[in-house]
């Protein structure tokens, strides 16, 4: 499907910080503008202070780039920018320059669902450098959010041990796209299903829902309540039971049971939305089991995350289906990824590829130069190391060295010939066109699960997790190392 | 401008919780469909642990209203929708009854830049049971979240005391919409400019952008890069000074910013995105004002909300203008704002209204029923106190009291007679028909400025703010209390 396509009419050309449009226009003043460049997106540290994060978004990423062109009312409104003496902010042949623009950039980039690790690309561009820099904005979006919440979800996923998430964030989502784009990656995530009608029917997401407390509220009583839906939906009886006394509430639920199972049905079980989850939980399971109802699911719901989940799941608590709202679809404790692009080479006017590093007071945002990809080992199945490589370094598959990043005295030495690899960046678009196959959305939230399944449960502890390896290969590193040093000797040469 | 029908191509009718049309069904199978409800959007607690909270998304709620109906391809999807036993979720009648629906619907809602309280109606809705219950998500999602923003903006403007705000947050927001809904809440909020073009052409909002690390980067030195963006816009230069080494990066400015004076432009000034603010800016100013050069601006950024502007206020940084993103267009420490949408009356078969109670295990979550309006009261140009009441409700103006509706002890009298009032729920709907006229952006803006003027200070302090006064008249009061009594009593008397 064709997502920002579909869902929006207007053309999204613009959906760009300002400057990535001055630049634009700076580099074609400097005849620079298809002088060809390579910038990774990666980010610098894991959400919700984790051990992983799961990548999502290329499929928004991929739509958003093959509709990727000015069109007139555009070009119109950036026609209408001035300067501050009135001259036009952009010169009309810059304008006609813009409105010929072919995306012809080369995308590589992770699948979604794969697990990812700070500093490592989750996308590559390679192409004309103002078309590089147009795009830094919007993938940015795109990927930074995504990766976000299915990093959310995958997490309350294992917080709730495989039991079925009920997503149902949109009334708190950030947005009308900060919802649907969070039901999509809530279910790359491991989400059973989404409230979000509209995330349904667009990505063909299971919805599921039943009834509120303003359903209750509009009967004289909640027994009325309770058999007036049971006719309406006799087959998917999930009763609300909190609206006035939950206990109470669980009584008229078993009569309303009774009288549908006098018809043949079934009731589904119940929904407790307020008070002490693991008091009222346990309290209407020994009701239900009592009343000849031991199938009957108890659903909670009210602010839960991974966090709560665990605790009420210590405290044996006896909820079979979690509903989750706002702490996911916000990502409420980090409600940004703060994933970065960075210029990591560029193509001298000779020809050949020049690496770039970025300093900074904080070294943590010392780029890595260079073309990359990434080569994850795997022995017997599980994940043991990520190496980031320059793409042409041939590899030594005897021994060879990976060196953290962050810090240089930390190194693992790596048997590349006694593991299986996988290459993590795969081609996307190459000169422009699409080449890559986009599965569908299970076959996303599968691959997510089976990659969970490929690292070590230390590594996916809720807090305090144990750190999985990921490192520069040697020659990576060294290069890197130089360029701090003579970028660090150029800048004191000016002074 | 159409917010909703000119950006997303997608009818937006299915942008609601599964259970809306559930429960719509229900209603229709009951024969309560087209009974007359009202229902009020409010929150509980302001965010951010402050004291007031700024109205915004109106706007995209009118939008969204006027083009309320179920499109072909909404039908068809629900349609397709089936129950365990293999027959359609809904009646072919119901999927008719849908697509002849009609917005009937009154609205009354505070305008956009008021400032408005917990427990206060924010929307009331009034008009068929089925109509206004599929309201409620969409119109949760839209205030929700840009009320949240244009709050926080307003209080990153009470810590820059004024000074301007360039809202760059694009890149870290929760979704397309989270972006261009964010930067129009964060101009409503007191922001001066946005760098996302295209809430720019939409909104008309002033963007604002120059130049980023990779143009720095993609040059041999930054003195060239410097030179190069001087050339390329020389009335719009704001040098990014921290690619290499900040101090430098201001002597190299300087050099350029000289290079431009000598033919007759003036570099705007600085920026600086990364290490210690404070320190770096009191430096940079020191070189800026001895090189000739006291105009220049510095402009600040990286990761700031207003507890850090506070900081930098207060340890006399010389920063002028202020760029903030993630922090700001997340809402980072509080990315939710927990509006809710609640049945407060309905339309008995006899003609008369019903007020509804909900109540809770949790006493905060019981709500205020009726059909209510808000008054807030002046003194000497000072919002002295608001007052929730039934609308039908003459109040005495000689003398009135109202009560705190969390604390029935905590109390206060007013005179009415000696203030001047203003009634916040203006009409913006009358039988589905809009009868308001919307303002300008700027307009929205220079009220919300205006409204927080009327507030003393020490509601407005960023940190344990002095409570402003809201309460219940009392009848409402009592009428509050019966109900809770009553249906206390009720619910025992089930056992």
């Amino acid at each position: 499907m064709k997502i920002t396509k579909d869902l929006y009419q207007s053309s999204l050309a613009l959906l760009t910080d300002f400057y990535q449009l001055t630049m634009a226009y700076g580099y074609w003043k400097s005849g620079k503008a298809d002088q060809e460049a390579v910038f990774n997106l990666f980010f610098r540290k894991h959400p919700f202070q984790g051990g992983f994060t799961m990548a999502a978004g290329l499929e928004y990423l991929i739509d958003y780039c093959e509709n990727f062109n000015f069109e007139d009312e555009d070009l119109a409104y950036l026609a209408s920018m001035k300067r501050k003496d009135g001259s036009p902010m952009f010169e009309p042949d810059f304008l006609k320059y813009l409105s010929e623009m072919k995306f012809t950039c080369d995308i590589d980039a992770v699948e979604e669902g794969t697990v990812v690790f700070p500093n490592t690309p989750l996308v590559r561009v390679r192409g004309p450098l103002f078309q590089c820099q147009l795009l830094e904005t919007p993938l940015l979006n795109i990927i930074n959010f995504q990766t976000l919440i299915a990093t959310k979800a995958a997490r309350i996923n294992l917080a709730t041990l495989g039991e079925p998430i009920m997503e149902f964030g949109l009334r708190r989502a950030q947005g009308i796209d900060g919802a649907l784009a969070a039901s999509r990656a809530a279910y790359i995530g491991g989400c059973t299903s989404t409230s979000n009608v509209l995330a349904g029917k667009l990505f063909g997401i299971p919805v599921s829902g039943t009834h509120a407390h303003s359903w209750i509220m509009s009967f004289e009583t909640e027994l009325e309540a309770f058999e007036a839906y049971a006719e309406a939906f006799p087959d998917n009886c999930i009763f609300l039971v909190d609206t006035y006394d939950t206990l109470n509430g669980v009584k008229n639920a078993i009569k309303v049971g009774q009288i549908l199972r006098s018809k043949g049905k079934e009731m589904l079980g119940i929904r407790i939305d307020s008070g002490d989850l693991a008091y009222f939980s346990n309290k209407a399971r020994e009701m239900l089991d009592e009343a000849g109802f031991p199938d009957a699911k108890i659903v909670g719901s009210n602010d839960l995350d991974e966090h709560i989940i665990s605790s009420l799941k210590s405290q044996e608590a006896s909820i079979n289906v979690w509903g989750v709202g706002t702490k996911l679809v916000t990502a409420f404790d980090q409600p940004a990824l703060g994933a970065v692009y960075k210029l990591s080479a560029i193509k001298s006017e000779t020809g050949t590829w020049e690496p770039k590093i970025k300093l900074s007071q904080q070294s943590i945002k010392i780029n890595i130069p260079g073309i990359h990809n990434v080569k994850r080992y795997y022995s017997n199945g599980k994940a043991v190391a990520d190496m980031i490589y320059l793409e042409n370094q041939v590899i030594d598959s005897k021994s060879t060295m990976i060196i953290d990043p962050m810090d240089p005295t930390h190194r693992k030495r790596l048997m590349p010939a006694f593991y299986k690899e996988e290459i993590l960046l795969k081609t996307i678009f190459k000169a422009g066109k699409n080449v890559y196959q986009i599965p569908t959305l299970d076959q996303i939230r599968d691959r997510g699960i089976a990659q969970l399944e490929s690292f070590d449960k230390t590594h996916k502890r809720l807090v305090n997790p144990h750190i999985y390896p990921v490192g520069l290969e040697e020659n990576l590193h060294h290069l890197r190392m130089d360029l701090v040093l003579k970028a660090k000797k150029l800048d004191n040469g000016l002074e």
